[in-house]
């Protein structure tokens, strides 16, 4: 276990910062996390930020940094474009991005696109957690990756066959704060895993998906008609989005799903899979995306199988 | 063709306030139009909003006003309560609530309720459409009402046998504008019913509505990936989520449904239905509720009997 310095991991969202400082062989040094956002950095300018906490860590010029997430969109520091699919996740870093007119060196990793007509879709970010994931369990199907804009990816081996984005999170956050639904939900506390008004919701939106925009506004009327409390109210909300995703996945039960999570959201996906019957295998969304951006980095650099072998 | 002003009719909504100065018989004097609604209205106070309408139009006191709508509700002016389905819409004056303590006849007409445990609903304002429906077109037996909360009514004769909102109209404009979809959507024009996106949309959200919410993210892509444009994007939004209602709604195709709305919903819905096959028969939605509100007023008053002879 190495406890030199040697790469600055960064995760760079839409509404949050991540770095850690890692040794070579993956050690994680140090960490910092703020919500420095794509949304909030862009008139600061994303080197500032980036090198403020840096300094503020006493890291020196020399080490190398590789970021992933919306800083490669084009609304972020520097575009790193696409890759489109199927597309093997540890060849990501061939294609990434390399920031220009900066002292240190820094790359950004590329998205994944679905270039369908029909239904395109993309991912910034994932495709490292993925990696990452690939690294530490590999021989997984399916990966479902809850967030603002859940991702459920097909993979065969290191290979990502396809995926679909599902704005479950967003959805929620937006329907509790902004519609009539307010005056229901009220309140920001977390929603229980264990709350049965919560695994209703999932059964009754991966079961009867069609009536999903139906159950919301009943989630209304319950509040009227029977007095149904806050909590209960947004554990519902949060059931419903989360089943009708299980649905738009195709989730049948009895099958094996890789879930790719920390933290609350692990916590809500991993009872609302096993409501559904689905075997759950866990992948914690840190280490993935640790592991993937220090993957990335070896192979972009080239040095990934001396490292193995010291 | 009576022109002796007799009632004054209201449809108080949420965000808008609808008079008709009506004769007995049920032609419309004049109209006034305004968006003072329940949440525009509730500091001002609804008396004060209403006289000062009522005295711009120099209507005398003697005259009575019977209202429908939000203005019943919780947070309106007077709890006019529900009616549990099932419901005879042609008797729902009977359980009006009059409004105390004003030196005018005011009367609120209640909205209905579906009092389930496990899918409860409530509608206010509609059922007087419905009143209003039921005498224009007596017969039919599912209605479908367009709107923020679109409601879907099955009907046996005058009586409302059961009914479920759709938070359609409020899902569109939130997502549209308060998502990462207001950077594909922007803009606030017109959906355009004969849009071919509109009308995919449709078929998409009725025969997938479990992919919906990935149909919505993949609206986004379609706009990094393929350059599609806002008023195709918005289209596409509006024709998933109606196409999800119609799902939701059960509709097979081949059947006959009572299309009660007017103006740009009324060309959005029934193009919608077209395009799935419904044959529609269209009752206009402002005529529907003042004929409603028109009847409630007789029958509240016991007039009516007299007033059919006269």
């Amino acid at each position: 276990m190495s406890t030199t310095p040697a790469i600055i991991a960064v995760d760079w969202g839409t509404s949050s910062f991540r770095l850690w400082l890692m040794s070579n062989d993956g050690t994680v040094l140090s960490e910092h996390r703020s919500d420095e956002g794509m949304n909030e950095v862009a008139e600061r300018g994303f080197e500032t930020v980036l090198e403020s906490h840096l300094s503020a860590l006493s890291i020196p010029e020399t080490l190398p940094v590789v970021i992933c997430g919306m800083a490669g969109s084009r609304q972020g520091w520097v575009e790193a474009g696409y890759i489109d699919t199927p597309a093997d996740v540890t060849t990501i870093s061939r294609h990434a991005t390399i920031v220009p007119d900066v002292a240190r060196q820094i790359i950004i990793i590329p998205g994944l696109a679905v270039r369908s007509m029909s239904e395109p879709d993309v991912m910034r970010g994932e495709e490292t957690q993925l990696l990452g994931a690939h690294l530490e369990m590999p021989g997984g199907e399916r990966y479902c990756m809850p967030g603002t804009h859940s991702k459920w990816v097909s993979m065969d081996g290191a290979m990502v066959t396809g995926f679909e984005t599902f704005m479950t999170g967003e959805l929620f956050a937006t329907i509790s704060a902004r519609t009539i639904l307010v005056h229901s939900t009220g309140g920001e506390g977390p929603v229980d895993a264990n709350d049965p008004a919560f695994l209703t919701g999932v059964r009754d939106g991966w079961t009867r998906p069609e009536k999903t925009t139906h159950h919301l506004f009943s989630i209304r009327a319950a509040q009227l008609l029977h007095d149904r409390g806050p909590d209960e109210n947004r554990a519902r909300l949060s059931g419903l989005l989360i089943g009708a995703e299980f649905a738009g996945a195709g989730i049948k039960g009895e099958e094996q799903i890789a879930l790719v999570a920390s933290g609350a959201l692990h916590r809500l996906y991993q009872a609302a899979l096993s409501e559904c019957g689905v075997q759950v295998r866990d992948i914690d969304a840190d280490v993935a995306v640790r592991s993937g951006l220090v993957e990335a980095w070896h192979r972009f650099s080239n040095r990934s199988g001396d490292l193995k072998r010291a």
